[in-house]
């Protein structure tokens, strides 16, 4: 096995990271830096710096990549509508890239020969962290216990512990496994590995009520945009991170935005998960909407064509790529008319448009009305259908003759 | 102005067409000959056989199209899950082509020189038609009065019946325009014609609850699908009417698939438009669940491409062309393994799976799992990731030898 | 008929504007203003002023728009890779618009009521023209005099130019319908309206050689790029507009360039056409070249998806539109790194890479190479394939094990 | 090392597959079968059963696949118009899942435990054989030598040769690496592996003249096609066989199809390549003539984004899966009309239409003339253009009416 003196470690204070800081220096002899990128999850930061000196890291990083998170991965994602498979908005996807970034940098500056994380190798985390590392230092080793290690369960993890004596806080209740931060809450594993079964939505959610237990009244809330950004919530302006605070407890209580799926994995497999993305689904909601007024028709249609690859390209952890980044120039061109107001009725679970307004709205209610108006010639139709519907007309006649013909 | 002996009139017993009977008349010297298509619109069908030929007409024809509706569009365009702009499920795009076919057919039958229609020269609806005309009868001339005529509005309208003392039921109260069939209901105008106006749902819906009057306890129901086609609720099998019948029962009573939208027509304008499609959005939330169990990845992706391209064609009315054909054949071989039941819960608005399964699951509890397994090994990811991230490293290292060469 | 008192015309000397100039003023009694736009078509050129004025325009102006048609219109289109149903390189597309835009800036600045071209009802620049109008001044009244009047051949235009005594070279000669400008020569009619019947090249071509005639040795050039943009030839700096006049002396002695093809008009029906674009040709070639050295796999391959958008785009003369801008803006920034040098090898028709180079390349002959390397461990590859093709082994194991069980 | 009873070996007599043989005996105790897949690489089948034996295989099956190779691989990609990378016509890359899935079938009929080639770790070839044995048999063992052993070099493999006597006819003289079958031959290494070089084109090519051999006088051939499929040769009918070889003859003479890239590989790094395919590129170029005549605007151009999908799934291998079988069914259903006559002219590598024909062509002469007709109005093409242009117009009218209100 390869020796290393320094190796910067994505940490996150659970068990699996734990007794991976015990691994590696006893494995590689190296001394371990864990880094926490803080992309909003909030409570489980508590403690950490402390906890992971305590399970022997020399140093711990808590880094705040939250306003980053929102300006840079969040709202250029929203700009572009991009929904993984129909369903999936991405929360895990496009905090792994900034994390990555942070991790090389700071491995970079603490001259570490390594970074490692606790992705298992049967997930998506893996690639999209290493694909961060490879983007930003190509040489840079990685170290991916899972892949290596003789442990294969959680049993064995916390028996590993227990003899090394990691200060672990034990708990063999088994639970599923979550990714939180400031977008999103994910929710694998247990009795959701079966598609069969219903989720025990009591059970799960944690951001959000169940539908049930959402108020029996409406909220409503006005979001603003400017250039398919939101700006301001209620008509008070708010930074990214406050705004989609706010918006997840607005809809965490109105129960927006769960989310149940099958999901096609990067690495070749279906997985089964539960998400919440209380905010986010608002934000997706209103932009969409808002849209549907700005954006003119061979735009939008476009823009839904390019939305799937660039939610591929997010979802598979390709960020840091020439396509991503020439896709996201795209989008920006896109949105430089998305500004108006978008008014939205919150209720069980229900997300509906209560109106909405652009300066740059195409939308003309003269062109559109059924009565007579002064703009639009209705006899322009009738050349209109003859010349677009000319290629079926001449396939038609063709079909004629042939058959006139005999054929 | 043209003479013509007969001409064969869409007819739908409303105040258009009714005074178009007199005004072809009038203005051509023919035999008008009225023909409805029931594609579903139920109670809109009564009386219409003795209301056309009240008004004038020779003969009317009242095709039931409802179970070719039902399997020859409505089934292929779900198992295409075609929507248009994210959120029209195309209730009136698929029911034009099927009525146009059998107006020229009709037509043809009766040696009529002319088909005429009562759409307006600013909506979809005059492309649908006349689409299907020339794909079946290319040199069939074509009336469209409201491109042609005088009269400019509803009050015209009504004082033309009026002068001619055609029997129609005056009313001056203003209403919604609709479009009603089996799939949907359609509402556009008044104060809808103003994005800024939140719909009074109380007022417009017809085939629903609004989201407020929807019971307070959940309905589940079970769907069972054949090669992408609904077969079955809750374990009865039913034909393709009556199916959506029922669901259409079950989801309006649930308040399920209202949808508001700013949509852009053909014909180049924005419009807006407020649909109900209860039973439509069951069948669409259903099947696209269950692809996500039968379809890899690769062929759910590209599908979902394609479905963006097919629902253009479906809402351009260009059901009748090449491109259509082709699109479904490929749909057509997408679906061989869509077979199983997806259990849905229905609660005030909300549309939630509550477990599905099929015999084709590409869906492997054993290789989603964290734990570990027999058949997948997490030591193949390092060389996936290394595989496809080269790209990735392969520029990061060209751009490195290139700031080593201080350019 | 509508009364106009200033008319600007798209003016080219030919037969059509000469007739129409005296045309306009008959029927509107108004003032003509001949337009010129200068985008290369050179001899063509000579004379045109005083021609324009002695038909009757009262004034004519000349407009050099080359430099600009290069830099605006011409590179952006080679940055995309952009064809038209894979032969055609757009030469009278991109012309359009940029003519058409000039002419409503001369139109406001002098205060003209409406906008005259010579085009056909049946062609695309119709639509080119029109749509630029549209984008510029869309209350822009415009006069397609071939829409309008009763003139039907080229025989009752030259009658109406001898009753009239309108001054014009008098040619009962027939010839091919040509569009010329600085990148490319086009040619339609006459026997080239059966698709059936070969070109006759040898009276056909003007531009260039026949592939016969072509020299018997190769001539050798370099090209080289900068961010996608050709900036020398042999090593000589040059301005686009020279670059591409060099070219197509080059390209044309050497028979490079000629395509035939039967394409799609926008306005439905197909024609078929010669075009000559020996510089342009070239041009593509070295451009597409080096990208196979500077872009990375997934943005290449995107990119050939969205040049067909963009050629699509162009050909449909909708340049000024949003979805043209956000292309262009991808397009742009894929072209960051489409820097280096190209040979190429001309002979008779062929245009063959001699090798090529870029800074940024991102070909390695380490990682390409048969042999042993460094930097590629070909253990990775058994891992990538097993993920790769994991959804295909889930595939078969699922039809196996559905054998097995009988079904 | 685990052990296997009998070894199913992709056999081609060279260097490799016969020291494979050797090795596999020595390191795994089992028997080995070569297995050749004849897919029309004609002299290089000579004496392969004798050598196969004389290496130590205990049996050689040689089987002709060339007709099936043609009908089901071959012919489906013609029709496709599928072309990697804009110019590869995918010669390798549809050979593959042929004979993997022959060397499946000759697996299980022997009872083999593994199917072993000799692919190196850094091609796409490896992956192409390998995706056909997991869809055929998932469960298979696959061994590749090459991602395996220490032999890292041609001279190490002589050496092992040597070593163990086996017979092999040495040569260290170098060569290019080739690729040979029915379709194309494929040349990479040596001088090729720098993109600056240019091929030395009259030591490289075998298959074809150089352009400056190519005779001086045009060779012309007809070719006839049924529903997309070349089925006669100036006028004389041909299976599909004989077909191609003709064409490779005629082409190869003419210096047809001689194409130079730099390469995307499906493992991540780019490769230069020099490919010969003189009868495949007259026959897609004829077939895609063909259908410029036969397919609908919109339908020749969706097809073009499919083609994109459909040579990078045969690119990657992926022959066998559901969207590779979808898409055919796409492109089959496109060819119902693409039967009729191309006449082609062969000059010094030039291809060149010299009259086209079909009974199914959209063309028609009538509406493309310039001169008056019967059946197109030149007026719709006024209401054509307002309502294609209509977003146009609305945008620009938005733009104003926001300038005018001073923002």
């Amino acid at each position: 096995m390869k020796k290393y003196n320094k190796v910067v470690l994505a940490y996150s204070g659970g068990l699996d990271t734990s007794i991976i800081i015990s691994w590696l220096k006893e494995n590689y002899g190296c001394e371990v830096i864990a880094v926490v990128g803080n992309v909003g999850q909030k409570d489980e930061l508590e403690g950490l710096e402390e906890k992971a000196l305590k399970t022997g890291a020399s140093k711990c990083y808590i880094e705040d990549l939250t306003k980053e998170f929102v300006n840079d991965y969040i709202f250029p994602t929203i700009q572009a509508n991009a929904i993984y498979e129909g369903k999936y908005l991405l929360g895990t996807s496009f905090a792994r890239p900034i994390i990555g970034k942070r991790l090389v940098e700071i491995a970079l500056l603490e001259g570490a020969d390594a970074i490692c994380h606790g992705c298992t190798g049967k997930g998506n985390d893996q690639v999209r962290f290493e694909l961060a590392v490879k983007a930003f230092a190509p040489d840079m080793d990685i170290i991916a216990p899972w892949r290596i290690w003789d442990i294969k369960s959680r049993e064995e993890e916390i028996e590993y512990a227990l003899e090394r004596k990691i200060p672990i806080s034990i708990s063999y209740e088994t639970n599923y496994s979550k990714d939180k931060n400031l977008w999103h809450l994910s929710h694998e594993g247990l009795d959701l590995e079966d598609p069969s079964n219903e989720p025990k939505y009591d059970k799960i959610l944690e951001l959000s009520n169940t539908l049930e237990k959402a108020p029996d009244k409406a909220t409503y809330i006005t979001l603003k945009f400017e250039k398919g950004i939101p700006v301001a919530l209620n008509g008070e302006e708010l930074d990214g991170v406050t705004l989609i605070e706010k918006l997840n407890e607005i809809g965490g209580e109105n129960a927006i935005g769960i989310i149940d799926m099958v999901e096609n994995r990067l690495v070749g497999m279906k997985s089964r998960g539960v998400y919440e993305t209380p905010g986010g689904t608002i934000l997706y909601k209103a932009h969409k909407d808002l849209e549907e007024l700005c954006l003119d028709k061979e735009t939008a249609h476009y823009k839904e064509v390019i939305a799937l690859k660039f939610a591929e390209l997010v979802y598979n952890g390709q960020w840091y790529t020439p396509l991503r980044e020439a896709i996201t120039a795209f989008i920006d061109k896109t949105q430089e008319n998305v500004t108006g107001e978008v008014k939205l009725k919150l209720y069980k679970g229900n997300l509906v448009n209560a109106g909405m307004k652009s300066p740059y709205s195409l939308y003309s209610e003269e062109y559109a009305t059924f009565g007579e108006d002064a703009v639009y010639d209705q006899k322009d139709s009738a050349g209109f259908i003859n010349l677009f519907g000319l290629p079926i007309t001449v396939n038609s006649k063709m079909k004629e003759s042939l058959k006139k013909a005999g054929k």
